[in-house]
């Protein structure tokens, strides 16, 4: 089974096209700043983009010297305002499910992946891919939602005598959830920090950063109806590295 | 200020003596054999125990071919039973307190620490030690209580609409959590599991295993009242290797 393509859904693109990091790009994305810091060394670099969406990173991957950026998704919709939004010759779009896609052998020197693998159903496969696909000290930087995000059956804040609390349950339990964000029926896999981490050094990466991302004190002075993400992360991010042995 | 010694405390020592694991030692811990997994390579191998308690580990890694054990405790009452324990000439056992011990440079193959780093304050100086501490090539096994489980500000499950609910608050926000646990005002240390990571990984290890242990279907078929540990892991192990060149 491929995977579920929501974001070719119209009441699904409507709703998600109007999220700040829809609008503003990587400027809507509050934990954008971290990922950047891990992105040296892009400098005449080969990147791929897994789960590219409107293009926002390959055209900043660009800008910042990338030699070439290859950015795949499953939405056609999200890839043809991709390609509409630019003409720079160094980008290329594939229309690609990462269920399946096949990636050539040592030709990136760096692979990004904002915000998808948490889709993905075989992510062993796909990560054993993304590691054969990079060079000797290539680094794989990746963004998903966190695993206390994913795991509740009821993943809303709730009140609990005059507290605010997340209300974690079955976070051992990875698998499907089926959650309604903009649409109906959203399905993801649940899989917990350690599975993440499992997964990455058992294809070979060393793990070179890790953040569990919530926003900062200047974040928060300028945003602070985000309060409650200091209770519980909404992203879990990582920066692992290829050896070069 | 040093840690805080809970465990020369007469009534703690009196409930926490009854734990399986105070009772029953390793077989008493249902974690160890995952921990037991990572730790290979024993044989001849100078070995350290951080928070050695009654000395469990210690004559256990003796006799798992150990050619030394240097247990390292702040609780005298548990460094005396330790000793009553053993009359095993290859294990020794040091009061000290880990805020400020120090440890010999490149003198171990293996550091262990069970479900003892999370009452220090001063993390990155005891991991920097450890690293400095081991040869190259020597592996660093520990467990903590697991950050979901040291975040709350109320650490109880809770009934929410007939679910079982573990109500997380303040997972970001590290530091001191005071608790009642066999006695009054426990301090711990809370830290997010990226903040660990960061911690071995900054000071030069490599992760090599990492697992939020839960109770497996197995366990879960002799203990059923361990059900709620797979809403919430209780603790969070991992193995890190100082690299070799």
């Amino acid at each position: 089974m491929g995977t579920q393509n929501i974001y070719d859904d119209e009441g699904f693109l409507a709703g998600y096209g109007q999220l700040p990091r829809s609008v503003h790009g990587l400027d809507g994305a509050p934990e954008w700043p971290t990922l950047r810091g891990w992105l040296t060394h892009l400098d005449s670099a080969r990147v791929v983009d897994l789960g590219c969406g409107f293009g926002w990173f390959a055209r900043w991957a660009s800008s910042a010297g990338a030699s070439s950026v290859l950015g795949i998704d499953v939405s056609t919709k999200m890839l043809d305002r991709a390609a509409a939004d630019t003409d720079d010759p160094k980008i290329d779009y594939r229309h690609a499910d990462l269920e399946s896609v096949a990636l050539p052998e040592s030709s990136f020197d760096c692979a990004f992946s904002s915000l998808t693998l948490h889709y993905i159903s075989d992510l062993a496969r796909l990560v054993e891919m993304v590691f054969a696909s990079l060079v000797p000290g290539g680094l794989f930087v990746f963004s998903v939602e966190h695993p206390l995000f994913t795991a509740p059956s009821h993943p809303e804040f709730i009140a609990v005598d005059g507290r605010t609390v997340w209300p974690v349950d079955g976070y051992l339990d990875e698998g499907t959830r089926t959650t309604n964000w903009f649409t109906d029926g959203v399905r993801k896999q649940h899989r917990t920090i350690a599975s993440y981490l499992a997964t990455v050094i058992g294809a070979g990466f060393e793990i070179a950063h890790i953040d569990e991302w919530g926003p900062s004190d200047g974040q928060l002075a300028e945003h602070p109806e985000w309060i409650n993400e200091r209770h519980r992360p909404p992203f879990l991010l990582a920066a692992c590295r290829k050896p070069r042995a």
